[in-house]
């Protein structure tokens, strides 16, 4: 696109606007409100702080998964940013982590197929697994599409074997999520599943929508009465020379290598800065995401960039001279990705000092261009935000519909608390999600600053208006 | 974000729908074209060929200025691959184009800084322009803001220097293309008005709304009554060293060394394809992009992705065997980045003609996520246009909004053709424009596949209800 005159922003929408006054309040108090909002989103994209904050804890520290070394040192980074921020109250939660290490290189090789003989692959061993003990395991391979068709198999054939779990995530979503969610439990279950009919390993095709060469890791759960058994996540590519190769060939084998073990748990934080509220101090609005990451890459999209929005909401609205009537309270939590012990403390202490809580919000899907908010809520929660959705045209933010809150905020909900997940565009999160290439250079600076933007501005409507 | 169960998305926009049935048309009809939009985002998303073919162009031929022998070499593709995919009419329409050349490497250097002495820096010579000849030209700077404070200092301080302008894009402005055209007369104009005052050289910051060390090319205009001066463009960030260093130090020049030139006029062409409409195929409706690009990087967002989006809509028509009533034609124009030739070209042979075009649509705006249309024609055709928006809300699509169409169909506007500008989400688009940073890998296949579903579920509505 060459040079050329477009109209502004005001114009462009003026239309729609007009369609669309029944969606919200048309009141003078809107009026000051989109003065606000105009404020928070020039305040992110001309001088927001989130990208080197990103920056900082992406490149200073890198991956750091739970009860590791670089998870404690992003604790100390958490609580040092918002101290310098000059937040009204900083502090540490304690909460005990598992403490899952890989413990040496994932190896893989596909043997004995009448093709290509031997040949090495690129695997990476699922979060929380056991290891295959020095030397590595080499077995049969038995591929699966899912649970029904693994039982219909049974015991006799499945039993000595390698489960390979292949059914790839469903490209036709709209939603990656919604395909990650039609595919993810040949992650979470397939090692469980596989050792219960006497499988002795498990290779699962990577959650990614599209094909390459990335190997994606992520947690797995085990159950009490089976056998742990070694489970490695091998990229869409090789799955699918994988599954061609076994075409017509019974012979095919599998061998991998892996070191994974849980030492002692570990004593770990989320760390939590606040603004505290002007009328109602007593009364929080969270907004969060979580510190720990897998340990790839830099752990950017996943969930670095939950972890600087947080932080930047409140720096805005400090920035602006915001003073809430609530207190806003930014939280970062520990180990999501293979435990999620630190939201479930959160909610446990928020229950036992009986704090009360106005709306809980998770940033969880990646630094992208905003689209707006999922809402786990009540009918009459939706429709409050949905109210507010006119001052959000101007932003080209659209999205405010039922749907999932998030994973740490998940434990407040037994609490009656409205759960809100940020919902930035989700084309390219599975691109990165749970591998090496999730690092700082994917995340775009603009997009995760209108991201924190968009954030502010509703954490900004619900502390006025309430939910 | 680990695993977890979301709700799917027909239930996510349910409510959103609900409060929404006043902005579309809730009939039976609807419901049909309900399912034939999620046939061909299906379609796109599960089998798209758009980012195969913008692969084989940006990597089997790269960049393609027109005039250059890449250029040809595009043309053949483009009719080859519409070819291959049996539309029912491909042809070539000659046109004559500027061909313009770099003739060498662009080199540059700050001179005589009190705090770095000499120091080279990366600039790119903006097209069109003349070179400085063997050598280069070597003379003090003056930096200015815009051409009123250029037209303030005037000829005494003017003659002799290299202007430079520096006026960042306002990163403030929620859409890039917003914030492009309020920088870009510095760019477009400013060689001519630095002419005008006796400069012998400019300098421009080059048109990137945020900080990074990639300078950015681009069309400049002469005007007939000044001598053309050498210009070149220098990345954000060495336009900010550059400014620093010239505070408080008059000393500081800058030597430049380009060799650009125009050489003849040579032939080339608009490559179009067709499906002929059942019912009135001498009604057209026009889908397109531009074929040329810059003469650097692998023009794949600027304009490869608008390109295999136009062939696109044909094929998923075709696949899905929707049979237009109305003749869908794909043109892929030449000669958008230096002289818009082939789209004026295109309009006149229109008009010679007398063909009938019920609407235009032009993709010139990146291969980035869909946000939906701004449509520059009547009220009339903006109401109609949003009056099918609730058939885009599960695509996450909400834009329906006045405003630009495109460069190359602009000349159709004066033969009362609506002009329709698909608008993906802008955010990361200055970071590529015009640059080597413009390859392949820039583009996401789900973003592009995501847009030319979009791009056809639009032509299919036009052409079934007209517009």
């Amino acid at each position: 696109m060459t040079s050329f005159s477009i109209r502004r922003s005001a114009l462009f929408f003026t239309l729609l606007l007009s369609s669309c006054l029944a969606w919200g309040q048309s009141s003078r108090h809107q009026v000051k409100d989109s003065v606000i909002l105009k404020k928070i989103y020039e305040e992110a994209l001309a001088h927001g702080e989130a990208y080197d904050n990103l920056r900082s804890l992406t490149k200073g520290i890198g991956h750091r998964l739970s009860g590791s070394p670089q998870a404690a040192a992003a604790v100390e980074w958490g609580r040092q940013l918002m101290e310098d921020y000059g937040f009204d109250t900083v502090y540490l939660q304690p909460v005990m982590v598992p403490h899952w290490v890989r413990g040496g290189e994932d190896k893989a090789r596909i043997v004995g197929s009448s093709k290509v003989g031997d040949m090495d692959v690129d695997v990476i061993a699922l979060g929380n697994t056991v290891g295959t003990g020095q030397g590595g395991i080499t077995a049969p391979l038995v591929e699966v599409q899912d649970f029904e068709e693994l039982k219909k198999l049974g015991k006799k054939t499945v039993e000595g074997k390698i489960v390979f779990f292949n059914r790839p995530m469903d490209p036709k979503h709209v939603t990656t999520f919604t395909a990650y969610s039609g595919a993810v439990d040949q992650r979470g279950s397939g090692p469980a599943e596989a050792a219960k009919l006497g499988a002795v390993g498990v290779v699962v095709r990577s959650m990614h929508v599209g094909h390459d060469d990335v190997p994606h890791t992520g947690s797995t759960r085990y159950q009490d009465e089976v056998k742990p058994i070694p489970a490695v996540a091998i990229s869409t590519e090789d799955a699918d020379l994988l599954s061609s190769l076994m075409q017509n060939d019974e012979k095919v084998s599998f061998h991998m290598e892996t070191h994974g073990r849980m030492m002692g748990e570990k004593l770990s934080y989320n760390v939590i800065g606040e603004i505290r509220g002007t009328e109602k101090p007593q009364e929080i609005i969270v907004v969060s995401g979580h510190l720990d990451s897998w340990d790839v890459g830099e752990g950017a999209h996943d969930d670095g960039a939950g972890v600087v929005h947080a932080v930047e909401v409140l720096r805005i609205m400090k920035k602006l001279d915001i003073q809430p009537k609530h207190t806003i309270r930014a939280v970062m939590y520990m180990n999501e990705e293979n435990g999620l012990r630190g939201g479930r403390e959160y909610a446990r202490v928020a229950k036992e000092k009986g704090e009360v809580h106005i709306a809980a919000m998770e940033s969880d899907s990646g630094g992208f261009t905003p689209l707006g908010f999922s809402i786990d809520g009540s009918p009459r929660h939706v429709v409050k935000m949905q109210s507010w959705a006119d001052l959000f045209i101007p932003y080209q933010v659209f999205l405010f519909v039922p749907g999932y809150g998030g994973a740490d905020i998940g434990p407040l909900k037994e609490q009656g608390v409205p759960l809100i997940g940020y919902r930035p565009d989700s084309q390219r999160y599975f691109d990165y999600h749970h591998t090496a290439a999730d690092v700082f250079e994917a995340v775009d600076d603009r997009e995760l600053h209108k991201g924190a933007a968009t954030m502010t501005a509703m954490i900004y409507l619900i502390d006025k208006y309430g939910l």
